[in-house]
């Protein structure tokens, strides 16, 4: 089982910037732990951020044939892009939305997600851990579906 | 720590009905599997379940002290019970919302929760799997806080 | 085939109050009415009054097992309980609803009903002569799918 | 007592199109059953059909003085026809309107009634019983009025 | 200068019915009473009633070549039908806009009229006085326009 | 009978100013014409402008034992003053509503009048002949109530 | 003159929690208090509270005839509850509406009372002093209609 | 394949009135080209305008069984008419919607179509050779279905 | 302390004008009512009235170093001026906010109040002892900050 | 080239109170900056302030012979203003509007500006010194249309 | 004439992926199809895809010099992007809209696009067929207005 | 004190395309003029242009150690990019926003900005002008706050 992160916009500032909202954790420890998580339920792991809303999209679209499931941070994109809906629903790929702060306690624009109807399950609001426990239910999901 | 898991109306009935949507277990075996878990990280956990609004109420009131943090799936009392937050505020007891589907994929009148902006975290859309992933991040969460 | 009849907030204050608006029959007659067309067009019949929305949930959850079809009133809660609705769907009890008065000429806030879609037919606006109506409609829809 | 059905359009197609949604009986069927129903409880009956809006209305004026109540489905014009509203309180008739189908059930255009306020009540989705139990209702609030 | 005076849907019954609402003028005492007023003022005057939305949009396509100027109560079709704005905007006839009654004192889906924005003037509220100073005000813009 | 003429904010530009809009006539023309029009009824009429909100309020409540109707182009404030409302229903004055221009043809925040329904008739659209069909119809409409 | 006191979900923990928002005075001391304040002014009292909806409206139903007026804090019940006002017109008992907190200055949700539109007056934002200055309220206006 | 042209409200003037808007074509040479164009194609091809709503719907049934596709500008019932939606559903013809002008360009009420989301496809903006494409559009699609 | 009391527009009609609505009380007696309760209380009183929105502002300047707390029943500016909201927030006068009517039970533009949520509390609805009750619950809440 | 400078309500307590929000500068303070401005770029200014809605539309009308150009803070009555906007078109004064604090980071009904389509160009959140670019920006707009 | 074809981003994914909604032509396929098409009608056409919002305006600034119109199926980007409306007003190139699927009948946030209401015309749902009828009524248009 | 500008989308054409809306000036000629100001001021001065929302949101992080406060116009991306507003808030970058066009006088989707309850503050309409206020504001603001 091959399992692709990404993160999107602004994510490759974590840590040093705005800890009292997003926590001081680095992008890169963040993939770090993951990829050890990963290793410990033997799946692998591949992980991209991206500015770019058609490099994420570009990613989605190459890494598709390497990849079983997405985890994906949409970051700012969440609210406002709808290419990378159709990029996900175009390959087909299982995914799980995560997000570090609780989306539903911050400005009423990122209340609503163009992404979330399509998601096997959403988390939100547990810093970092939304992520472990992200690949968590991603891979419970996939193996409930019969992906090894 | 101590954590309560609440279960909101309907739940009662999980596994012997419709599991196309909400799975094959039933709350037993969710309780069943909550608590070894809960016993394998060294926390207190127990459970309630009702269909009245009022007596959910209540048990938030009655166990307020025996409590560090509370797993709440509202289920229908999500969307409309401002009494349930009001409990849950007023308490000041840390929550985690967790619901077995994923409510963003359903009726719109099942989008908008009363609680979500106020829970440590939310999570949606894995079945059962919500529950275990709902407790794990509440637990660190708490921990990060200092509650032992 | 057996009839659950269920009677929501306030019915139970029938005839005594407010006969303008609600005629002048009280709940009791309305129900001993329906016991005799029951007879009449041989079905079983219950019928169960309740102010708390938890108890109607409970009522329906433990007839489950002993009834084919249900005709309810849920008056206020129409309107407000998502709870009733999803235990009308998890225990996939056909039902028609019905109320005494013209919803559709009140306050607008009882214009939607979060039954109604899902209800095999709607009446309102007759009176007592909607419950009688509703039982009608109700089981020849139910013969109609076989249940005798 | 007389009373007038008006069927609105598109009713003349039913029973050899859609049966799925409409039902197998075609529209003589359902007004040779209501014309045996009066029969049965002692009331005239006539029926018309009209794919245009300014018809019905003509027929509403035309009938006034020969009828006391109406039984309607209005089909596509319940929900866009406010000279069918007018013709209706202009002449002062109390109606019932019936729908085959569970219009809560359908399409959100259809949910709302530029007629239902003004009913004396409202019947919708028992399919060609819908008629029946409209004619009943009807009949039997107008012989509390005092028409025979 | 000819005038063409338009009467919309249920206008026909005007006087027998509704006196409270609508006056106990009849349509023909209005239609008579505009005519004196044309033949006073040297213009002259035509007028023309229909419930059906398309008779009146043919007849206005009809008179369009014998027609200067448009006195049209559109009855419930100033609410709904874009077909009798198009008729007036295609044959770019100068139309003023009249009610009986004071429509933003009714029901809400009468506040918004589909003609308004494109009329010279509208008048409402004066009983059968509108029409009588919808002409006054129709011939006083047309010969100021240059039409004699 | 006397007739109170109030002319709201700007007005008193009215001639020297954008006469595309609002016609070339000035305010003194269009109440000199006013006057010699009531001497030729037999009514009385004064007229008052302002362009404060305040003094108008104060002007009816001065005017109310002196006035039997009030003829009114608020204006402005006829979208934003709920205070030239209260101080016409509490003199329970009756009202008539002129605008020189089709408001409905203007910027959507002109189409709401708080005035509106209250108001015996609206009339728009005619330039200075608004304020002529506007008394005219006033005067009937007091004359029908008996004042003389 | 007997007057019924209803608190809704959660005022049970006044005083012990949230003091900055509730203040301390506990609900028993509340009481006490307004007892203490009938017996001045002559009037007889009793209060209830309870978290569940159900049961404040069976306790109106139970208490109606032993009844004259009712000051009520319905808390969340406030915006949520079509029940609670059903009950309270059932009843036809006079009632006075009161809040702690001032709330439109909190979340927009508690901005909408389902019960404000049928009181005889509202009152908020003065905390523990708001039931004093509603008992008053409620007395004048009872006596006002000649209760004593 | 025989192909059912429908024209709504107003077509009948085109040519003769507002070319700026709508092209200096009237409809019959409009007809006539479509006409031309279907022989070469090998399908046949009749067509049918009206200013009347329920014309229009009987027309469709009544041509049903000669019809294997419809071509439609519904013109001003494009954004009113159920009737015709239901019509061209009751009778399940495939169908291409096209307007002359850009429905998106024009006022907000042209925005929404009823027929739209039923359409195999929608073609707006090329004046009259919107029909040319729309017919080229709509064989091509029923000879992919295998009409012939 | 020193407490300011100003009304609104049109306030000064009251008594003589719509006693069914606003009471039979003259604004003097109003005033007088609340000078004898003030000095039972053992506090300093004077009052305002003025139908211009900015002569209400400028008396708010003016007076702000002679006031510790304002009662204000703003009538029709409590709904439009934004002005008056920020004259007591520039002049940080805490203020009660009360209204003789029920202001919920009336038109829907009196449902929201820009002055509301910077109260210190909101009473309406009981008449002239809305103004009794405010002024008491205004010394209580400014005895309570300390002021004397 | 002459510049009006226009200051809205409670603007004239600047510098005395709320410096937090508004900035320490007094209204006198920008004034004399503005005509320091005015006379280092060669153009005469002269400044008004008043919290009447309607003594600013005087000032407008009567200095519009002795104005090239108008710098407007309109302060609350830029967003409830009707009668400010049309005195500025009917005078055809160009103008700049500006505001000492963000407008846009404040309560969503300082968001609409009623000016802010019809002016040259608008600039928010500086403090004074907003009062300096505008004065800046607007007299470059105007010597770009030749204004000297 | 030079056509330029755009298409937006998931476009290159065609053919290989849920050929159910998009058809199982390759992107390739489409152009080579387009390119026959141009040179039967004898016009210049070249195309580009790209996931990017950016690369895409880029696109449309680089050829604007070598482009006569363009035919663009922004895809995702119809409905978020003011960027691409404004590259193509910004170089006044004509255009037209194109869709392979029915948008009509998809979600909600695809029905309303940032391109139509300033494009010749939109064609949507006829698959593949789309580009073709959509060049075809390109250059139509192109020599209606001279342009070879 | 080191400034960054950024034009984005389309911005680049200025001068060539558009003068009418934009202005004659090339955004060379507009950097070239916004580095003379700086000079003459003394601060630092870089700009930078993009089509792409991430290239911009890239050149914010890669400047934020040698930035003291931000220049913006945004262009399109004003109204749709959240990643640019989440990237001025996580890089805690002071910034002014400004537009060369009044954008409240436009199509009402550039209405709302996504940065401007976040800017210093906000000026539009001044065409190339709102750049040189707006430099001349942010380093005034900037020199309040001690960056020098």
């Amino acid at each position: 089982m091959r399992i692709l992160v990404l993160h999107g916009p602004n994510l490759n500032l974590l840590g040093s910037r705005e800890p009292a909202l997003y926590g001081s954790d680095s992008l890169a420890s963040i993939d770090t732990a993951l990829r050890q998580q990963a290793v410990a339920i033997g799946v692998g792991l591949s992980s991209f951020q991206s500015n770019c809303e058609g490099a994420l999209v570009d990613h989605i679209h190459a890494e598709r044939d390497r990849t079983d499931g997405v985890l994906i941070n949409a970051a700012a994109y969440t609210h406002s892009s709808i290419a990378l809906r159709d990029a996900l629903l175009a390959t087909a790929l299982p995914f799980v939305e995560v997000h570090l702060s609780n989306t539903h306690a911050r400005e009423s624009f990122r209340h609503r997600s163009l992404l979330a109807d399509k998601a096997i399950g959403v988390i939100c609001g547990f810093g970092p851990a939304s992520y472990r426990l992200g690949l968590d239910g991603l891979v419970e999901a996939l193996r409930t579906r019969g992906v090894v």
